[in-house]
């Protein structure tokens, strides 16, 4: 059937198209299916796998908002590394929100930006893995802590993070474990913990992800590549901040908000362990002919401790920072829009500008529209794209704010998407069909272009499909024409009054 | 540029046509540079490195016409795999073939279907061997063979192959090594040859490809696979036989001709070493969709020892074997399609039928026409298109014979080319117009097609791009509507006269 009507031009041209779509869908699902393949296993690990668990070093691999992360091998699957999640806060504390957050993301489905969680103990920690206590405990002497048989580590200096000092509570007699010979790691070889060293009883988490730095270290490192490189690191940026808008689309259905959205809380992952994360690759550009992977990392959202699902009324104990919260929250209407609202205050700092309600408090006190926002400075290719989109997620009315399922289709249409160009094309269109077919023409065009990649990547020696791809993938396999036609509204849509430098956009 | 006229359907299409045709050309580029991958790094090996190799098995791994192969490593490159060839001819009339065929063969540039020498030496060789030559011994009293210090070999049974004595030559100090521990190696462990056992003076020649049989074995092998599966069977042939069409073309601008094309002189090689070698894969059919890789192995021609270049006069000695002689070599007219007409006799052998010049003798006294030749049997989807390239190529006036870069197109055709159903409709088509836009509608479909197999390679796990993956992409990147359309009227010809019955061929 396939070969049938081989005459009709119309029809071959029709079924190539078909082709192309269907292919490409289908690729985004091996994608997915590759780039999730060690999270689909549904790992349980309880509390007597706990001793199976062994450091692979002696130094934290990320420090979150709300944990330190250790990277770990398990002894019955010694090829593969997880992540110990040791909780900052003390037990009691930790506990509550613990099991609060817990009950939020068991409720979600599984998805390549949300942490998964493949078990969770109280466990006894040594005190040199919680190295931010050390200060603390200096200055606060009046804390109790139980200490192991052995005699008193010497402090150690590293990370300090202020916690607020609550008693001890009960703990299961589990020790963790390292491997010998590591830095700060006194006792014997085989790293047992029960004979020396303070032990400290902590919420731990096991995760199949292992994150190499927070967003927050990466807008810090990032601030000498913004200036030298800033399509791409700006790019960059769209790229995390589009996977950001993925894990909180996929939320949505499930009545869930994070509400706590800042850079600590979204950690960084490396994707193919293969390919060395390089950081000044120089292709900014979204020509389908260079092989680009500006993609810096997957990005995972982490810490539902101030998670919201619908039912939920509100709690005054969790508006304390209200310099992060939407003007709807203060006023405790609703949750709905919170974290778009977040998501805007992100996009400031990502780019190296500070939380505008932070500057000027005074905004949210005030009917603000979006001219009273400060400017983003136009740096790139993508900064005008930003601010519009900045400006549409802090919309003061959260009725008018824009959805986060847009602010993704708008992250997608900057990266990948039509432009200036099209858009000339598209103005002095004569009318909304002959719009279409060039939108569709468009649309034809890239997806031969992404089908090339792939076939490319087919016979590249070793570095295979990138995170990139699969992203760009998902947007060519299931955008429309009316898709593509409603995003340009929305980023053409004249909201921002200020003007901008023009920033040739090809 | 590339999004330039995006409004103008006619202009995208032709541009995703020509991004279609580029990138094939691109991708089988890429192909090749994969597959010939060690073959281009132009290894010349010494008598000086004889020593540093190392038989990895006792057992030869390939037995062909005018060579026994053993497989072995290089001391200073121990993960690849060389072969080993040993000539089964005594020293002096080898020596005048090999340096004969050698200076054929150095004529050549580097193919892929035809074997490349990384080196040849005169060696000694442990008469173990050579187990051909045991039975000679026993049976050839006179012939004179020196032998080791040591005590004399027992007599092992192994192939044996007709070979005339003669007498020994001199013979440089170099000894094959063999790893210790093999069956029927009676001396030390480091397998020094030198101190035990008989010794025979071989041309020797190093080969990076391994074979691991010759056509004659796939096709006595095959018997009963191609009872059960006609359709992939001869499928295989068709792929085997596109490899040595290839090979034979790759000849034709130094005028070489092989003169001495048969099955045991046909090698195949493991063309992927992750791929284990699946014949019973039954996926006979050329749909894209499916990701069939019918391909048996990569085939090289071996043994120029017959080889003719146009300058060089006919020489009475190698006419002995006229059951395989175009008449034209009878006559000493001319070698120049003789390989077109050794290569029709294959494909009668390689369908399990006999030589029809040797069944028959007389055919080759009279002006025969294809309607004299045996009638091949009617098994698959190939069958009719194979009979009529066999009639093609063993036309008895060789300015008529049908040329071998034409067997090539048609044997492409045959594989991958447009079906009954395509002929069809251009048969039926109302202008030379219309015919040629049917043709370009099948290549631009054919060509997304095999673009999609690529763009799927690219996550399939560990199999990656097959050799008929490439073999299929070189036919649709250089396709045109002229040569498609002029290899269907080959094909179509009514050149046979006898009716077969009617293969339904979609």
């Amino acid at each position: 059937a396939l070969y049938k009507g081989m005459d009709n031009w119309e029809e071959v041209v029709g079924r190539i198209r078909g082709l192309h779509t269907d292919t490409l869908r289908k690729l985004a699902g091996k994608c997915e299916d590759r780039f999730m393949a060690g999270q689909k296993d549904h790992l349980r690990f309880g509390t007597d796998s706990w001793s199976d668990f062994r450091l692979t070093t002696g130094k934290p691999c990320c420090e979150a908002g709300d944990a330190v992360y250790y990277t770990a091998s398990y002894a019955k699957d010694p090829l593969v590394n997880y992540a110990i999640k040791i909780c900052r806060s003390k037990v009691k504390e930790t506990q509550q929100q613990f099991f609060h957050s817990l009950a939020v993301r068991q409720s979600l489905a599984l998805h390549f930006n949300i942490q998964q969680d493949c078990g969770h103990f109280l466990a006894d920690v040594p005190a040199r893995l919680l190295p931010w206590e050390e200060e603390e405990e200096d200055d606060d002497e009046d804390e109790e802590e139980e200490e192991g048989e052995g005699k008193k580590e010497p402090s150690e200096k590293g990370p300090k993070v202020p916690m607020p000092p609550t008693a001890p509570t009960t703990r299961k007699k589990k020790e963790l474990q390292a491997e010998p010979g590591h830095e700060g790691q006194p006792e014997g070889p085989a790293g047992h913990m029960g004979a020396a060293g303070k032990l400290r009883s902590r919420v731990v988490v096991i995760t199949r992800e292992v994150p190499f730095q927070t967003v927050a270290d990466f807008v810090r490192e990032g601030v000498g590549r913004h200036s030298r490189n800033p399509d791409l690191y700006e790019r960059q940026v769209c790229l995390l901040l589009l996977q950001l808008c993925s894990g909180l689309e996929h939320m949505k259905p499930y009545h869930v908000t994070h509400c706590d959205l800042r850079l600590e809380n979204l950690l960084l992952v490396h994707c193919q362990p293969g390919n060395p994360w390089n950081l000044d690759v120089l292709e900014p550009n979204n020509n389908a002919s260079t092989t680009s992977a500006a993609c810096p990392a997957r990005l995972i959202i982490s810490n539902f401790s101030q998670a919201k699902q619908k039912t939920q009324l509100v709690d005054p104990e969790v508006l304390k920072d209200q310099s992060r919260l939407a003007p709807e929250i203060v006023t405790a209407t609703q949750y709905k829009k919170c974290d778009e609202f977040q998501t805007g205050i992100l996009i400031y700092e990502m780019l190296h500008q500070p939380n505008p309600f932070e500057e000027t408090p005074e905004l949210k006190e005030k009917e603000y529209t979006c001219a009273d926002l400060p400017p983003l400075p136009a740096r790139s290719l993508y900064s005008q794209g930003l601010q519009q989109l900045a400006s549409l997620l802090l919309n003061a009315n959260p009725s008018e704010r824009i959805q986060i399922s847009e602010a993704r289709a708008c992250l997608q249409c900057l990266l990948w998407g039509p432009r200036e160009d099209l858009f000339q094309a598209l103005s002095a269109s004569p009318g909304p069909g002959h719009r279409e077919a060039t939108l569709q023409n468009w649309l034809d065009l890239k997806r031969t272009l992404m089908m090339i990649k792939f076939a490319e990547r087919s016979l590249d020696t070793g570095c295979g499909v990138s995170l990139e791809d699969w992203l760009c993938c998902q947007y060519l396999a299931f955008s429309t024409t009316d898709t593509l036609s409603r995003v340009i509204g929305i980023l053409q849509h004249p909201q921002v009054q200020q003007q901008h430098p023009q920033v040739q956009q090809l």
